[in-house]
């Protein structure tokens, strides 16, 4: 595989190939999610979900299929989509008297609903969510990261204010998206919100949780959007108060999808391969048994035997006895797929009551009791899941300048992220992303205040603090 | 509501809407399944998912567009599902040079894939599922039984031989979709094959769980067919052998979808509205607080403590504390939603340390103890989820009559379900299809060895047993 150091791209897009995360779609820019990839997405799923419906959410399931006109009645929501819809004009063996539109997300079509079951302010809020497959028509398509069609969830929610509805924006962002992003894919993301010209289309706010990959880029990994009454104006979703008078709802919506598991596998990956975060491995641990003949039936009824008990304390294990296959193989494709803990068993292992660990974060291999191995192993992993949490927040750290010269600006986000004030003009924005294709992240929730002049025009800086910039996919 | 004696249909389509499962989407035949819906749904997944990952396979994903040529490889496929196509020909701002079938299955797809996957004997059997939405185009639409767009699991598996792949074909037939559809949603399905003309385009056996509704019409909910090597030839789906030849592998598909909540409904449900089984309802107890002034805090204080214990012991429970609306509206919206178990809790009640117990099977109210409510209340679901089956399991019965006439078929297949010999020709099908409406819904699995004369056309009969005629959905 091609080293990070040499070339970070072709390393990605390796990877995803030979972990079998992913294979190539037949129609391009499209993406066959493969049974290890699909799992990792899964848990994530399984976590989200459990989340969202905490905090009052409720899953509901919106038609793919939306009337070209909906998407039209939004001016800035159309303009931004429509170089990127599929559109489909013959169904059921006639040409359509109205072309549908695959949706590209779903603002449009559940604002036509909202506004069917919002009447009263005893209506609000409606919190909704949607688990989805969409298509963007991706010109510059990359596994994961941009695909033409991805998988995703978006929350909807009316609201009969403004500051309800920013609570709402705000708890998707910090209370689903960063704590689940932090805790189960140990990525340290910086949440904030975006400038003027990276907005949602359609929204009047955009906040987002960034992370940084090993080359340094940002992924933005969540997005969170106070609409305004942008989409209730479009559809009339509105509420009659306690006074019977007729008001605007707010909406917001919020997204996080597939392109997350790019995000893990960049965050964390290495030149051997991924390393997945245990938490979200498919596999936490795999049990290789090693013997021939006659030991060899003796060593898998053992590697069997722990198999059972480590998945009875709620540990993800699977026991490699492909016999085809030997063990140095195994070894090799196993740290490729990123699995956090491997255990080898032989016969001279069994006979001492032990098996021989080795960890994808660590070096060399320990022996482990069989007796206690439940124990310790959910230990280690708990500790390989702090440690890569540190370990990205260490790198992160060490790659995000702070700056005040267009000079150390330019060479901050060739490696990273850096920390500049800004003047807020998006001429300006388009300037520096044309000297270094740098954009404004995002202006960071928790950055201290601070004023000063644009790090590129030198004109009086906005935004009362500095801004992330970086180079982004 | 309009009675089910008087119009079944016009009770169902009320009903769906009433209930708050569904709303009809924008475009023609499509469907929003709302909250209340897609919570059934996702306890129906959920079951599945679980029995499917047990029983060996695993979930992967692949795309909603698919190349127009696909479909064209496999003849029948093809000839099958043209009519009902839509089809995306302009993306990304331009006319595409091969328009793209938003898919309407996935064998085609996925046969590219196991082709491209399979190379030994040692990569199979191959079992693979996939959580996905497809599009038929519908002409005669009906909410949850036949929607434009629809949400489905299907099961793709390719296998050595054809005693494998018939395994597989059985397997998820009986121990994945009976199994869940008798346990979670009380359905007594019967098992069996479908004639040659009811068969899946592309396959070379089709078997089906039918269900009798509670008009006595026969619902399919769920299908598992075995393709032999028609999509193996198509696709390439081939494997080298211990001794390195080449040989085609035998696939299967199976599926189930968000019909089975049409399933549910038209099984269970009365002129009172849904009736669900404890295993599938979102709310298996909903607690009605009924107080006024200084009382009302009180009751609702311990109406919610009571809700936490029993949800402590597992049991889905709401508090239908919304104050705009009377006891006795609430009363009437639960039992039109279907809820197994409704508990009052009083002001005179509390104080007597008891609830007052309504079940949506049984008459009149009896008080339930509150400090061994959760053990109550968790027998009286189970109760009520074998007396769904059982309910359902006599009516089926009583409606099902073995014939032996032709006035007998024709009066048996009125109300329900003719047990009959057939000659086993199409052309006699059709005939009985217009003459009736019935169909040939299965040749039953368990059915007892019969021969004589065909019911319709006294020829000699096939199958060597009875199939089960009906009218359907």
């Amino acid at each position: 595989m091609t080293p990070q150091s040499e070339d970070f791209s072709a390393w990605y897009n390796e990877l995803v190939f030979k972990a079998e995360l992913v294979d190539r779609g037949p129609v391009r820019g499209t993406m066959v999610i493969r049974p290890y990839g699909y799992r990792l997405w899964e848990l994530l799923q399984s976590d989200l979900d459990g989340r969202i419906k905490e905090t009052g959410h409720q899953n509901a399931y919106f038609p793919l299929l939306i009337p070209q006109s909906y998407l039209q009645r939004e001016a800035e929501h159309v303009e931004g989509f429509s170089p990127e819809l599929a559109v489909v004009t013959y169904a059921g063996g006639k040409e359509l008297e109205e072309p549908l539109v695959v949706r590209p997300t779903s603002e449009t079509v559940i604002g036509e609903f909202m506004a069917k079951w919002i009447s009263s302010h005893r209506d609000l809020p409606m919190l909704l969510n949607q688990w989805a497959n969409v298509v963007r028509w991706e010109l510059r398509p990359r596994m994961f990261l941009r695909t033409t069609e991805f998988l995703w969830q978006e929350g909807h929610t009316a609201h009969a204010d403004e500051a309800d509805a920013m609570r709402e924006t705000m708890l998707a962002l910090q209370e689903i998206y960063a704590r689940s992003v932090r805790e189960l894919a140990a990525m340290p993301v910086v949440e904030g919100e975006k400038t003027a010209s990276e907005r949602f289309a359609g929204a009047v706010r955009t906040f987002t949780i960034e992370g940084m990959m090993r080359d340094g880029r940002a992924l933005q990994a969540g997005t969170s959007h106070y609409l305004g009454t942008n989409f209730a104006k479009a559809f009339s979703i509105q509420y009659a108060g306690e006074d019977g008078g007729l008001t605007l709802a707010h909406t917001t919506s919020w997204g996080m999808s597939t392109r997350m598991i790019g995000g893990v596998i960049m965050t964390h990956g290495d030149d051997k391969g991924l390393v997945l975060p245990p938490r979200l491995a498919p596999y936490q641990v795999v049990i290789v048994p090693i013997g021939r003949g006659e030991q060899a039936a003796e060593v898998t009824a053992a590697a069997a035997a722990l198999a059972q008990r480590l998945a009875g304390a709620g540990i993800r294990t699977h026991v490699d006895d492909r016999p085809q296959l030997s063990p140095g193989f195994k070894f090799n494709d196993w740290e490729l797929r990123g699995v956090p803990v491997r255990l080898e068993l032989g016969p001279r292992d069994l006979a001492g009551g032990t098996a021989l660990m080795s960890t994808r974060t660590g070096q060399g291999k320990s022996p482990v009791s069989l007796d206690t191995a439940p124990g310790r192993l959910g230990a280690e992993l708990s500790a390989i899941q702090d440690l890569l949490l540190q370990r990205a927040t260490s790198f992160r750290d060490s790659r995000t300048a702070t700056v005040d010269t267009w000079g150390e600006f330019a060479e901050a986000v060739q490696a990273g992220w850096a920390l500049a004030l800004h003047c807020g003009q998006p001429a300006c924005e388009d300037d520096i992303k044309a000297a270094t294709s740098a954009t404004p992240r995002c202006i960071p929730a928790d950055g201290p205040a601070a004023e000063g002049r644009c790090v590129r025009c030198q004109q009086k800086s906005a935004y009362g603090k500095r801004l992330i910039f970086g180079r982004s996919y």
